[in-house]
């Protein structure tokens, strides 16, 4: 199923750098925040219809690409279970060496449960500094606690 | 070499609730902040001396547990490439599903290059929410451009 | 963390054998279903203080002991990615033959998201059939769909 | 094998949304339970000879596809040994979380043995509930006692 | 839990030998087939409990052995998921080579199912030949047709 | 070179099929057993030029896929490691379970060295049995002892 | 992504072949060092649009090409975790002989920290040596100190 | 065999500590250079008799250590295939992107063969940059042609 | 790259048995081994010139698969860690057994270091015996002591 | 049951230190060959009783370990799938050079089937070369040819 969606996924980067758009613009295009829009158009969410269609409109695809966009997608964008590439890779780091930390302060905060990556959310921006500038991500997830039953 | 640390990350786990101390608490006394104390106690981070020698203070350890904080890591704390636990799964499924778009995103704004996971740092707090609170994490980690030479 | 809970399964299993308790009378002891107190008897689950309190009452644990069902545990309970215990493995085999339909009728059914794996439940039971009883498991976890942002 | 099965299940899902059919109706058309319908359709069962004409006649399938549904699969349905779609993942999850469990309360029920996968039949349904409607999956499986020779 | 059946069957391995019992002898003693008493022996059978209380009669063994040899083990008796024993690994040669034929064969004379692995028995014999004797293995397992539902 | 051998594998199943035979018969056409001739018409075993010229008759094979029969082939018929097909799994299973009480009955019978599964035959029967038809599998493999030298 | 870079890759080398060019002489028309150029044009480096225009010019690429040599790649540029080319292997046997070692040393001289891989360069020289000549490379990457906040 | 060495490799790093040493000094006191002597108190490499002594004389070995100093390891410092620690992981990151690099410049260079990485040897130095100060690594190995016959 | 070479190797197979030549035929003619000539055909040597024109010659190749014979491979032929194919499986089994033999003899004999895989040759004949004929191979390889500097 | 089998090799290998003995000498002692007699001292290979004895009496064994010497090993002798050891990959790098190649010419000679593992044997020697002395090893396997049947 996702060969469809990467092939779909390279067409609208091709599309996206041909018009000069920015994910910001197609976001904003569609309704949606940047960091969300950027994976649906990479065929990791599933984008409602209405979305899709304006989306289809902006960079000109068919409809069978519009109906790709909206198909729900079999998840996992990554060729290997330990991504190659350094920028991905990085944050793979992230989990190797935070990951006991993520897991002793949540649950000393929250208690027993998870933070969901389903109802979830994600922003990315640039944050100067005369050092060098900085990536800063934020992501909330709602916490769940664990049923006891 | 992590063997010693986890052992003393174990360690730190019962005194730190015997005592009734948060991690902000313990991070307060040191002067770092919570989620870089807590990763340090578990064994992920080199103490600068003084540090340890606060947090030996504040929780009664030996001289030797003293200098085991301030040894530097072989970093990764989990069992598995994959981790098993749902609490780090679910980041690891983040990097599954959002590891293209964060790519597309870093690269579009910032050109090649990657975020530091080395000068890098993070938060964790509690976002209040009438569905049901949320996770938030807030990340910055410095853009590092692929040298062209 | 999870080699203090194991010794403390296996403790509990014997006690259990020992006293000629079932799982539904430890169950019903501490007001839990039959499933759930297994699964925190084995070290998947965190008891609150009081359902640990009536378990060591009722199995003759140390405070320690009765700490330890408490802690929150890091989870997984296999030694190996796929299992090798046939009755395990049957389970594995289900989500290789049956992962796909999950997922279509989920999304029929549901639209874009999951089955939650946390505020979930389960129930086991005995199916008389004259051609051989049967093992029936009820599961329910709370749909939850994916955020769109 | 399994290579034309795949081709084929994904023409089904794309006739079955063309003509507006949920699996239900398709299940009752050919006189099967919706879950084995659909795990029949996407390849992972072997339809009896009427019941694949009745789905070639419903859908619309050639004679060789119709021969393609009554073929014995190669199951597995899955890229890899642990799946990266979050729906399908959160049954791994179960079976890391609750294998040993299931296996502790089998065994006390019914002795050494395994819940049959192959003489199994499943069903799923929508629990509606007020905090979020939830996913029912019943599953029974024939117990099989290890035979002592 | 088998490190404790691990380490008898060694145990048991070396008083057969000190005892210069064979497999027949013992497996005739507790009214079994050899190799059915072997690999319970050696902790891949749950035995019931009178065989385990000729077992230990005979071979000398504590109460807490016999009981331990009436516990169902986690099975799965090899270190590594490709065996490096050149004797077991010709067995996992002859699923590379054998078993596409066996699932041909096994189908076209009973259609869609498996053999059970679960309600199985097997023999060993030696089978004279003037060019070098025979391992003969014969093995029976009950055929469990697929169900449809 | 599989590849090649694979097609025309799935050719003669279609073939075979169209014609109405069984493996008995085609084995029969060319002298053989049928478990080796399933085997060499699947690819994983290689057949004299007689033999292959016969099937080729038999079925209606060209020139070149005469030829393809008598090549040997590289052997593996399985896209897994551990297979996912629950027919082949349940032998991958046996040697899980019955690893080591091969190993042990063999070694005790006939000293240190292994059976052969190049010097090998099998045979496949429906075992009719009042409470299930069962498949019966004999085996035979050469016994090589190790050599000391 | 890469699959398209490597396709070019490959023509680059026929290229440079065709025309008897060495990689210090591409090198030196685009500006850049001849392990930098090199690994650029295998599809590893982005190269800034001048430096992509210099390479088409002096090899014949056409725009579609030029523009592939400015895209940012997924890297990563082998096929398997251990790489089974001797000359690339050597490389990754340094890895497991002097990895600790490589530790040791740059946290000796610099603390905790890390040998940048992106702020990076590296060269390789022929070094003359009656006993055989040695290849030499030398490589710098920034000390990067991991950040205490 | 490596547990002795790598538990003597950990004494050595505390008796360094203690007595304030640096790699160079030892280095310098048993004749060979810093990465080697590193190297081989970690138990990478085998000391000859001489440096062995020198190295127990220095830092106060017993004669079974400087026994262990000398014994041929079986090498391999790292715990898995890809290095978790963020420090080694670069240098496997290097092979990921310039792995095909090294092949086609160090091949264009010599023709076929690779770099020993047994005739081999390295040193490590501070490179002071005012953008900040960076690890500068040189390494020599022979080439060694591959031998056509 | 290997995959034109596979495919030639394939090619070489096919016309080397429609002209009747043995490896020893081949070899022969470009004045090498017939080991040696029989890998560079199979696309895992790089021939000199003037042997990849002989063999073209010879064989009927065309000027890009001749340029193809003198390329140098990404090595590696076996599309498996574990090689599943029982023939080179053996192969594989003998460093299982026996790695730890060869590393304590050639210590033993030579000191600290290793056979050569490049400086190397080998040779394979047939051994008449009685008992059946014998596979025989000869293998020599440059001793290389490991450096120390 | 290895571990008990390597402790016991690594006592050999200090003992055969301590009183100067080589392989040769103890292979000559007992009557076996170098190769073998290092492998059965190294845990791979089941020493005859008398062979066991002679040892024993040769470098002061137990009774324990002598018996230890004649068990029959569960073999395998490495830690990993993909040897680390340099000496040892070198053997591994071959199979994925040289298997292929093998797997041609054996079957050119002798047509399908193996070179045995199991009636083998072995020798090493050096081989003097002006240019570096060599390492020789000769095999011997017996032929197997593929049973048809």
């Amino acid at each position: 199923m996702n060969q469809d969606k990467d092939a779909l996924g390279k067409k609208i980067l091709k599309l996206k750098r041909g018009k000069g758009l920015s994910w910001a613009q197609i976001a904003s295009a569609i309704g949606y925040s940047p960091v969300w829009t950027c994976a649906a158009c990479l065929g990791q969410m599933s984008m409602p219809v209405e979305a899709a269609e304006k989306t289809a409109a902006l960079l000109g695809l068919s409809a069978d690409e519009t109906t790709l966009l909206v198909d729900i997608p079999y998840r996992g964008s990554l060729p290997t279970a330990v991504p190659t590439d350094p920028l991905i890779y990085r944050f793979y780091e992230l989990i190797a060496v935070y990951g006991t930390t993520w897991k002793e302060m949540i649950h000393e905060e929250f208690g027993d449960g998870i933070m969901s990556a389903i109802d979830f959310d994600m922003a990315m921006e640039r944050l100067p500094d005369p050092k060098g500038d900085r990536v800063k991500i934020t992501m909330t997830g709602k916490f769940l606690p664990y049923r006891r039953y």
